[in-house]
């Protein structure tokens, strides 16, 4: 591999690409950035961006300074089988965004995508093309884009009623609660007949 | 009745006081504003205020700049009668957004709302208590609060990911392919079991 100024071991050398990416990602959004241009903007080889960051999706999560990997998580749900698989869903939803207080960096980008485009391309990549589309083909269903933005319908939805706009008792219900009520729309979703 | 300076036949009394309400209903939201501030602000008796916009609710409406009256939306939707209701209410709801170009104010508050609590404050008034909550209430069902917000959640999400994150295949599909997908959704939120 040919090598730029700064090395795998280099302090930093990590830092900078992610410093590039999140520039790129938030300005261009996804798909007008390459992993050729983050890595001439901080300076390394692009073989070096795929060492650290394995592809351009790794770098574009990385970017997104994410408190979990969305990978992970849709493998998880999905080692559960199919049954309940829409009740695991707002369970895992509820789960993440109740533990972080304020919301934090997810609710940012949610309020960041409703008036900036270049937001709403990097949540439309994560929440579509890494979490929903790849959830709804692991559960075996026909028609992946069409469910993953139904289930993004309701997701998101559910998002901004309960932690943007708090309309009770929604916004106070705990996940037991809210599980049963919203579960089969997102079963439905990604399992029923489209 | 008391008079203030200006009669019920002053040109330009109506728009001080529908002026008046917009700058109070957006600073302090629906809670916390009265007719009779209102009234005051405009230099009219409270009287003239219910004279020319019948209730609170109904000033709260004119100051909505609405493109149509959403108590003849909910009274129309279920003069149709509950079989169906839920793909009703999404062929309404696009009609209405689909024939406003960009949206116009609708569009505008759902974005305010994200940012401004007293925006937020707004659109739950008229979406929960003058829509939704009626609606529920009018299909015969239990706990119109609790069906109010859920309906909110897949209507607010709806409008959202069709019309702001443009997430595909649900922002270009027309309200023939939409109905019968998110239809049923909204149809047990109105009246099935909790």
């Amino acid at each position: 591999m040919t090598r730029a100024g700064r090395r795998p071991g280099d302090s930093g050398t990590r830092d900078a690409i992610l410093a590039a990416a999140k520039q790129a990602f938030g300005s261009k959004g996804y798909g007008a950035t390459s992993v050729r241009a983050v890595a001439r903007t901080a300076g390394v080889d692009p073989s070096l961006v795929l060492h650290f960051f394995g592809s351009k999706d790794g770098l574009f999560e990385a970017a997104l300074e994410l408190p979990l990997d969305p990978a992970a998580v849709v493998a998880g749900l999905l080692a559960g089988g199919v049954d309940g698989l829409g009740e695991r869903v707002v369970r895992t939803f509820l789960g993440v965004w109740d533990a972080t207080p304020g919301q934090g960096p997810m609710l940012a980008m949610l309020r960041s995508a409703v008036s900036h485009e270049d937001s709403a391309a990097m949540l439309r990549e994560l929440l579509l093309r890494v979490i929903l589309r790849p959830l709804a083909l692991g559960a075996g269903a026909d028609h992946p884009d069409l469910r993953a933005a139904l289930l993004a319908s309701q997701v998101v939805g559910l998002a901004l009623t309960r932690y943007v706009l708090r309309f009770e008792p929604v916004a106070s219900a705990d996940a037991d609660t809210l599980a049963p009520l919203l579960g089969p729309t997102l079963q439905r979703y990604l399992t029923g007949a489209l």
